[in-house]
């Protein structure tokens, strides 16, 4: 066990807020000029790193921790020369702030413009991933962000590590240190603490599960991008490609299940169930899906081979899965679809499988989601994917972003005004 | 005393979610259609409206409010004929649901866009201005969302009125009524159970104090747009031209003393404190402006002829004035002016008076606030100055809207993915 550190949140954001300040100022070449520098000295002190990350994995092992998470913590020297890389690759990216989003003159001769600028102090609560800390604070510093980090506690020692060599880092570039920091103790008393923290923070971003947005949610008095819950459908009616409808609800459910994007409930029409529902079994089966379905899905779905199918209950279609599992429901027509993803959705990513024209637009019209879909898979809902360049994080709440967040929403706006002495009239 | 009526917000939110969805299916001309027949309504109902405004009036008067404040709840018959046609000018106003804010073809050719959407359902907290009611309503609806009020208690009667006439021209328009919902019962719990209706509404627009705002803040776990507090300043400098700043300082600080751009602190450089501080004194005295000077700027306003000044304490510099009230403080450098305002400012409108083309720049790129003024009255801090041809509210938080809100502040967007069954790599 670690000894605990005292934390001074006020005192953290007092000097996140003045660090912020300073990082307004800079270039876009000597935002760049420190992530070089950081992805330089990532590889200089590997070794130091991975030293701490060590003994993470032992105190994990020794708490009993799965393969899979002890996988996620682990830092080994590919993926230390995988974060000097990501740096790197953040330097290559577009800087957002000073864009000029509107300018004109006004009538009366004023100059007005909507200039972009960093948003001032982010903080930013997350799992226990050490190459979150990576990246979040290389995002921040790119977009001219100072950032109050809050990891998982089981990577509490490769965190302090790697922003260690942050600081170093942006030291020696002479930006200040507390542009990026560590709450450094992992009393959960202090999360809250930092989501009360307005008179200093200006946005709080939780990256995890709908727990830690739930308590973000309620207890913030700072913005909040709240999301972390995807309950996610397809519908496959008529008339829609059968091989391709397969091909999109196989990637959608087993590409990837233990994320937000991953399929959830397949909604099919009631006419084409008797075909499609064998060649949906057949197709899944071999990767282990489980279905849970209703009753006239579960009685087609019963009869198919090497299925393992289970009656759903109502609530199983408010489940969102993270696993090889999927819900199935017939419906009557698009509105009996539409209004099911209405009821059980959570406005992440939703889509339809169809021929129809008027169908598809009525669909994407009428759903309000973060991604809506037309013959696609739900996993391209990502900010890599829609060529935002990085991700942030993934919003579905509809204040500020909404969906994948890439780095123009680490950004706000001020409006200037160049005037000749002008007065209101 | 009115009979308090029962309010379930529970379903006015379920019923209110419900018409969000209806709206956003309707066409700009629909919309407008309706906003016509608002208009007609008002102007047909009007009596009945007044008759409600005068019982409104009377118990105002019993309870011995101000005449200010009994101006400001009144309605007159050309101010009931000012909202059908503030009603008709939103009408007039270009739609921003349905742009598509982004679009293009992705390397693997799933086309992709951004499309601007309505945000779903607003609720709406303001003071005791019937003319409030209408002006959200109509904005709400032009945008498509559904929204509830809750206005101040001294107008309930006048509010349930206008909202009646509303829904009758919905209704007649076949949108639901449910569209426009006011909360009938002026207890302060329903404010703070409003702030946590997250199941059905989805951003909070506080209109009044700091201390709502602040309410807002720490309550609702619904996101809020808030703003609301403007302690803001100019700073003039030597070869600033002495005749335009004084019209720009006598305007910002006495065109409209009340307002939350209106100037609270002025900054003077010491090399011309001496001969510009005589001149202010001159040029502010016939409105009848108080002055709150620091120790150097106290000596010299103190000999001047019928100036009141008072030696400001520390806490001076951190009032939102109001009033016909101005701090004065003298600076020595522009380093000095920028660390006040950053200290003492809440990041809503600041400007420098100034004809040196590097400190304008230097002041511009490191004064963070909603609005940043070269040269000109802080008092076009408004959405109708900005040209933005409404103003939903004034923000001074940096997430979704800084200051003036316009009509695109009440929107949202969402990602729009067509493919032709294509999977993820």
């Amino acid at each position: 066990m670690m000894k605990r550190i005292a934390v001074d949140l006020a005192a953290m954001g007092k000097a996140a807020r003045g660090a912020s300040r300073e990082l307004a100022k800079l270039t876009t070449d000597q935002k760049n000029a420190a992530l070089q520098a950081i992805a330089d000295e990532i590889e200089a002190q590997a070794e130091m790193v991975l030293a701490q990350n060590a003994l993470d994995i032992e105190d994990g092992r020794a708490k009993g921790l799965s393969d899979a998470l002890l996988d996620r913590l682990l830092l080994t020297e590919k993926r230390m020369a995988g974060l000097a890389a990501d740096t790197r690759n953040v330097a290559t990216l577009s800087d957002p702030v000073g864009a000029e989003i509107e300018g004109r003159v006004l009538p009366n001769g004023i100059r007005l413009s909507r200039r972009r600028t960093p948003i001032g102090v982010l903080g930013v609560i997350y799992e226990a991933r050490p190459n979150v800390t990576i990246d979040i604070a290389t995002l921040s510093l790119k977009t001219g962000n100072a950032v109050i980090l809050r990891g998982g506690s089981e990577t509490l020692r490769s965190n302090l590590a790697l922003v260690q060599v942050i600081q170093t880092a942006l030291a020696n570039q002479r930006i200040p240190r507390d542009a990026v920091q560590y709450i450094a103790n992992p009393d959960r008393a202090l999360v809250t603490e930092l989501l009360h923290l307005d008179a200093y923070v200006d946005m709080i971003i939780p990256r995890g599960g709908a727990g830690l947005h739930k308590l973000c949610r309620e207890q913030s008095t700072i913005p909040v991008i709240t999301g972390g819950l995807g309950i996610c459908h397809l519908y496959v009616e008529p008339g829609a490609d059968v091989e391709g409808a397969l091909n999109v609800i196989e990637n959608s459910k087993v590409q990837r299940p233990s994320v937000c994007n991953a399929l959830d409930t397949l909604l099919v029409h009631v006419d084409i169930a008797s075909s499609f529902l064998p060649k949906l079994a057949a197709r899944l089966n071999p990767h282990g899906v489980k279905f849970y379905a209703d009753g006239p899905a579960f009685t087609i779905l019963y009869t198919q081979e090497k299925t393992t199918v289970i009656e759903a209950r109502p609530e199983d279609f408010d489940q969102e899965w993270l696993s090889l599992t999927l819900s199935v429901r017939l419906v009557d027509n698009l509105d009996e679809a539409i209004t099911h993803i209405q009821t059980h959705g959570t406005g992440h990513s939703d889509g339809i499988l169809t021929n129809d024209w008027k169908h598809a637009t009525r669909f994407v019209n009428e759903i309000d989601s973060a991604a809506v879909f037309v013959n696609a898979s739900t996993r391209f809902n990502d900010g890599g994917q829609f060529g935002l360049g990085a991700e942030v994080a993934v919003s579905t709440q509809k204040l500020h972003a909404r969906g994948p967040m890439g780095l123009e929403a680490l950004t706000t706006y001020k409006w200037v005004v160049y005037g000749d002495m002008h007065v209101r009239a």
